[in-house]
């Protein structure tokens, strides 16, 4: 993590009217409105594990990651590029790797119109989205007061993995009644919360981010960002998922929002046609203040150690 | 490269108006005029040696690729993200990659405004640039007796390459009197064609293509692209290279365009103050023509094989 604050540090936070490296999209501003950009890689051995999931899964996921990156900026994604490196004698996951990602791109409404295909010693998956909004939420604007919304329950990312890993599957993934199936599908194809990022912003959201990280990490950093402190006093699980997991486990895409006014969210949600976002807490004016019910916030969440 | 190609297919050309796969760049319409998009990814032990050059070279390399192909479409780079894949122990690299990266931001004029960092088995970077001009020079529009341009000397990239890798180095890469200077510096450091890509665009350039698989192949991808056939009758030789690698060693930045009128490109090129361009040979109306001086373009250049 150090290194990543080093290299934003180096990178600058942009002219004024930009936001370059800090946010979950860069933001510069163009004739026709703000452009959003933002790039991700997932590393098989890394953020996969392809005897848990197809490599069609990975392929959706890579795209999913980068929307909602755009989603969590209140934005809507315009254009994909994907990069690829596979290996050797692998190249028939190719077709199985674009299966996922033209499934997400029509799901997304984000064409992949680019990229690149290299060869290397590992399955690598890199995509930059492009992407707008008429005016972007940031993470760094929160107030003391705003009220903490999250657009869906957590962990339920983390639960799947778990699941998965547990080898012996006594669940049928195909059969969304029950929550292990779900978790591993949260895990498998996780859903970037476009239209959510959009009802957030229309109804006034002070700040925002998505929950790749885990709850705990990403609210730290929308706290942080904005000067405020943070009071959690409920958490809604997602299926099959512990409090941990909702907490710490990262790889869920639900969008952690603050906004002065949570009754107009439900509005804006409810005129949108989306579930209703969760109440998790609020904001306050001791920016030290980081707390969950009567403790301390955890210190945990996914994060690359070099 | 039938992987490529058929990633290719599936993408699609795009709707009217748009190029998605198949040129150097993407091409998008916006309200402030064409957006270009693009992205490459280098991959240590596929696309570089680090017993051969430095983690700052690197850097410098990967902006350099992905803004030569905004200069093949006669555009201009605005940003850049960058994703780094670097192995755990090794994040003490970051720190020159990022000078590299820095050095060519300022160089090309393409600030870094985002990206992601991961850990993963090898080091890999990956550099998506979003670019702009006023009316992209795609590689299909070429025309029977324009004349064939590159913007300078071929083969010095693929000349170094094989100095370097010769082992006891027999020359002082500080010195860039000796030609064996130049053609490492070359390798380690393309300079992309920026501005000689914009000059070609306002010559009247009916295509134009970014020489990094090397001028066989990349100029039959603008002959296959435009549908005329080619004759090549002399090749300008970077130093230190053989005609070979002039011709297949790739690694070359240079531009390769079609022009109706040579004349003006040469004008267009003295106004903007760059060295002259080199007429190469010309097209002509027989599509399956590939010819160099009087016997068959050779077939060879970079590609990848899975």
């Amino acid at each position: 993590l150090a290194f990543v604050e080093h290299i934003r540090e180096r990178l600058g936070p942009g002219p004024p009217g930009e936001v370059w490296a800090g946010d979950d999209a860069a933001v510069l501003p163009s004739p026709g409105g703000p452009v959003l950009l933002t790039a991700d890689t997932l590393v098989e051995g890394v953020h996969f594990d392809l005897s848990l999931s197809g490599v069609d899964d990975l392929g959706w996921k890579a795209l999913a990651v980068s929307v909602s990156d755009i989603a969590a900026m209140g934005g809507r994604p315009l254009h994909a590029l994907v990069t690829v490196t596979v290996p050797r004698g692998r190249g028939g996951d190719l077709e199985q790797l674009y299966d996922g990602l033209e499934a997400a791109a029509r799901a997304f409404a984000c064409p992949v119109v680019g990229g690149d295909l290299t060869s290397g010693p590992h399955l690598s998956v890199t995509v930059a989205v492009m992407g707008t909004a008429p005016k972007p939420v940031l993470r760094s604007q929160a107030k003391p007061d705003d009220a903490l919304l999250v657009t869906g329950p957590l962990g339920g990312g983390a639960a799947g993995l778990r699941l998965l890993r547990g080898g012996a599957v006594t669940f049928d993934p195909a059969d969304l009644r029950q929550p292990e199936a779900r978790a591993a599908l949260a895990h498998r194809r996780p859903e970037p919360r476009v239209a959510e990022g959009d009802a957030a912003r229309r109804a006034g959201a002070s700040a925002m981010i998505d929950l790749s990280d885990g709850l705990a990490l990403d609210l730290r950093r929308l706290a942080d960002a904005s000067g405020v402190g943070v009071v959690v006093d409920q958490v809604p699980l997602g299926p099959a998922a512990s409090l941990d997991e909702a907490l710490t486990g990262g790889d869920d895409y639900e969008l952690l929002f603050a906004v002065p006014d949570a009754r107009r969210a439900h509005q804006r949600f409810e005129e949108a046609g989306l579930s209703p976002p969760f109440v998790i807490g609020r904001c306050t004016n001791d920016p030290g203040e980081r707390r969950l019910g009567a403790g301390p916030l955890p210190e945990g969440g996914w994060e690359h150690t070099w």
